[in-house]
């Protein structure tokens, strides 16, 4: 806890006096200046070179509640959570809603600027940390991006599911990111990627992570989306059915027989059919929360099961009710335990003794309902398949033959690869033109590619029928863009199919990542790219096209027939090949491909060379 | 607080014994069977009669904080929130979440089956209320929705913003609902209506209602969509930003002036372009707080100013910082009042001493920063435009001339209206469907008329070009389907248009309600319906149609030309004003509704009369 200016001393001098670790909280190295950065390089250089190891500088300390070591400002509560945090404050955060959530910590790491270890270190350990149930990150700039993606897949695979907190959705965030660590921050397709890819979870906010840890710790996990729902109340049983529908879970009516069993229980005001509304039942007998929890969880007709309301208020009016309601929630927690099955409780006293005891016995407890859709939702989701797993890059092209970049050398890199393309010729002149297009039969486009290739507003005629349009139309966009050459080119069958873009963009991180969306005016409408760490296999391809928002579109709604998918996904699998092959891509597209009944057709090309910028 | 056995007794009891007013907190009337609906009636009117009034049965109470008179089973903290709750329990759930927030009641009224006193009368008691500066109301079933939607605008026009929480998005939230009060759950889309035509804010949980009723209480109110992000911490910020921008606000750079103002004051690892990331400095100096806050608030760059992460947690670490940090919290809510700004804290400490001082001071503070960016953003949506103002309902045509259910006659009632339809004749042979297709003119459209005049599968044919292709469909149609009639109809030039979907469903408690949304394969991929309350104005159904997810497909886009939106919004008044007037139309649709470039064609009508079920 020196001042930077005594950072490389206090370094020098832990490393003489035998220190093997060292935690800098030190901040003012490497955020903003090149200079600083270098200094703290040279310092983990140091620190590495003597065997030892450091964490940060400008973090805020570890600790470990197995061994009581704790090096920072705050007290950590023993329990199931890795936490691990590139930044200070908002690790704080996380361990503060997680203490409200009636979570604990394994470990707590506050990583900072990562100049020696890093995040994708720290999870690796606690893969192999026995207390560690779940690990919680909030990480800025992932490093070595597969490689953090990898280490996320065997943490799923030994079943510790990660849940991963991270910024960079907005402009305005990267800004402040990369002044705060010096962080490289990842775009978030990009961290979209590598979660489909490693099983990760992803959220948007401290509470939302704890939320969902919650129902990620619990001894059952929902094997499918069908949510029981019961309370004393029906405005409360009402809202909750409403929102677990909007995250994602179903709400269905029971069957006869389970309906019946639960009205034998309950009063005659009940309603029975799901949600439950005990209806005054609980105020009536209290053991009725449990037997209504009990038939749901028996009845292996809801995979998740929801008590909402005023129960868990109980044990705060009375040292009688206390008793009772702690009873009652030993209880149901056993039953629901005993047939498989999650309970999740909303209360309106969160923080009751019988609240505490639920969570003690597994039991998630929310203070909002839509908390609990969430995580219950968010779980839920992936019962629908495994991840897609962290693909190899494959082996890379030397950068010693440097990719074209002009539309024409663009295209025939990615015909080479297997992206059909429809027929198109270079000219220069009017005549030779005509000469193309007599050769490729009318009707025809022209483009006219300026300097980056990509058409200019106005440098494209669609539909030209003949010579005279065709010479007409060459010298209106010579005059008007002055372009080094044009194409001409067949024209496509439009109205025949749809048009989709695929491209993959190089991240600093995770490297190439595939995406595709729907193109033409249904980009800007949807606004959805699917997206994947490059290279995608067909399979994935198809899988990948199958989720776009409005990519319904394929399946034959226009007009009646149904696209060929399966070719979009080829030709998507093979530009992410390429693209995973040769590291001087830095983006790469194709918009429009154009997806017919049978095939599709690249109708245009770009490439960007990656930026040699550090 | 008797059984339902005893209820009219202890009714008659009261009044005779001279009680003016009757909280009946019984249950087990009206909710589920039709006696007990008739016995709460009758014991109503008797009420009534005598001149007195009665809240519930099946309610929970209620209170005057001011009066101190409290008729319930829990506590509620003097403040400035009405709150009206059809559930009682909810109704606690609201207080308790409210008593987090700092926010304090009233009044409390929980309505129950609302036998006699309702939700709107409560609602309008409370605009005259001077202590009740804004209203919380939990209901499920809204009486006479006009009026409740009346009232919620005056309320609005006072000054008072009315926060609405319901039920009823989901089947599974109507049966319950309706088990429960015996409520006639609304749709949620009539719901959305009346919201968006009386200015009342809709939210989905008990929570979202106290976050937002926070900044709407706040003195001073954002005018625009600008948040200045100030913290000391790069993540906090940056998760800020990412936030604010996911719930509609902006976060723009500061122009240079404002960044040299803050960097002069802050340490040199600061960042200052929007968001701040004091970086530090706070530690340092904990004014810094209040210098950032400050220059942002007399800025004039941001409308709402955010502050988030670990402030207000210092209160908590010893007796000097929490003096130290009550100074900074108190002058910093006085910049942020003197230059007319809401200030709102996200803080990780939100119960500690400076954030209950904070809210004292009239600054929202939130737990999750999500909550901040919500309730923000749903205030500053407001300042798009007033809202629709709830229309009158123009007299009404009596139901002693029945409308006409079939094709051809909700063609001509539209059409009468002043909806445009292309030409059609009904036609029972081939012979006459070949004369109509002579007087019409190629190529034509077969229709089959099924009992319901909804076309069944298979029962259109298109672009028929010519006698023989004619009498082959209708010969196949009629083999296949037997309809009673057909129609044959102008093929209409799909492809030069859009389609959309006009049409006005009535809602037993809000009354007709217009809907607009796209038509054909969109409908099913944007699943979006703009709704007002009927009628609506041309003025008005434009910007319905304007707000249309994929609306922009209307504005040039497809093609190039821009269609008309003018007429296709003067299809939806003439139907609304329609649909207005004639009490007996339940649900009416023009689908789909053809706009071209000039004008609109409806292609094809639907007329569901109101169902007299009580």
């Amino acid at each position: 806890m020196v001042r930077a200016a005594g950072f490389e001393a206090a370094v020098d001098e832990s490393l003489r006096a035998g220190a093997r670790a060292i935690v800098a909280i030190t901040s003012g190295l490497g955020e903003k200046d090149p200079d600083g950065l270098k200094r703290q390089r040279v310092a983990a250089d140091r620190v590495r070179a003597a065997g030892a190891v450091l964490v940060g500088p400008n973090c805020l300390g570890i600790a470990d509640t197995g061994t009581e070591l704790n090096l920072t400002w705050d007290r950590f509560r023993p329990g199931p959570v890795g936490l691990i945090s590139q930044s200070g404050n908002l690790g704080l955060e996380l361990a503060q809603r997680g203490h409200d959530a009636g979570l604990g910590f394994s470990r707590f790491i506050s990583v900072g600027n990562q100049a020696d270890v890093d995040a994708a270190e720290c999870l690796r350990a606690l893969i192999g940390h026995e207390p560690t149930r779940a690990v919680a990150i909030y990480v800025e700039d992932f490093g070595d991006g597969r490689a953090f993606a990898s280490i996320a897949e065997s943490a799923a695979a030994a079943g510790k599911p990660v849940v991963l907190l991270t910024i960079g959705a907005t402009p305005a965030s990267v800004r402040v990111a990369h002044s705060h660590t010096g962080a490289l921050v990842s775009d978030s397709t990009a961290v979209d990627a590598a979660c489909r890819a490693s099983g990760m979870y992803r959220v948007e906010t401290p509470q939302q992570m704890m939320d969902l840890l919650q129902v990620l710790l619990a001894p059952h996990q929902p094997a499918g989306r069908r949510v029981g729902i019961a309370g004393d109340g029906g405005g409360h049983v009402a809202l909750a059915a409403d929102r677990m529908i909007a995250r994602g879970l179903l709400v269905e009516r029971f069957s006869e027989g389970l309906a019946a069993s639960l009205a034998a229980t309950l009063p005659p005001t009940a309603t029975t059919g799901n949600p439950v509304d005990i209806a005054g039942g609980g105020e009536e007998d209290i053991f009725n929360f449990e037997r209504v929890v009990r038939l749901m969880a028996q009845s292996g007709e809801a995979d998740a099961i929801v008590l909402t309301g005023y129960f868990g208020g109980y044990s705060e009016q009375s040292e009688d009710y206390r008793r009772l309601e702690l009873e009652v929630a030993a209880s149901m927690a056993r039953s629901a335990h005993d047939a498989g099955r999650v309970l999740t409780v909303h209360t309106m006293y969160p923080t009751s003794p019988t609240s505490r005891q639920l969570r003690r016995d597994g039991v998630p407890v929310y203070a909002d309902i839509d908390a609990a859709a969430f995580a219950l939702g968010r779980r839920a989701e992936r019962n629908a398949g495994p991840s897609l797993g962290v693909p190899q890059l494959p082996p890379q092209a030397g950068a010693t033959m440097p990719v074209a970049t002009d539309y024409f050398g663009t295209r025939q890199l990615l015909a080479a690869a297997g992206v059909p393309f429809g027929e198109a010729r270079p000219v220069a002149s009017a005549e030779s033109a005509i000469a193309a297009a007599a050769t490729i039969g009318y009707p025809v486009v022209l483009k006219a590619l300026a300097a980056t290739h990509k058409s200019d507003a106005g440098g494209v005629r669609l539909a030209i029928a003949g010579e005279a349009q065709l010479e007409d139309a060459f010298r209106e966009m010579q005059g008007r863009l002055h372009p080094r050459l044009f194409s001409v080119e067949k024209e496509a069958p439009l109205a025949h199919g749809l048009e989709l873009l695929i491209g993959v963009k190089r991240d600093r991180r995770f490297g190439p990542v595939a995406l595709v969306g729907l193109g033409g005016i249904y980009a800007e409408l949807f606004q959805h790219l699917a997206v994947a760490l490059a290279p995608v296999s067909v399979e994935q391809g198809v899988a990948l096209i199958r989720s776009l928002r409005g990519g319904q579109m394929l399946l034959g709604h226009r007009g009646g027939r149904q696209l060929d998918i399966e070719a979009a996904a080829a030709a998507l699998s093979a530009l992410s090949q390429l693209a995973a092959t040769r590291p001087e891509i830095g983006e790469i597209e194709v918009n429009p491909l154009l997806v017919l009944a049978r095939g599709v057709l690249g109708l245009d090309a770009r490439l960007v060379r990656q930026s040699t910028d550090p």
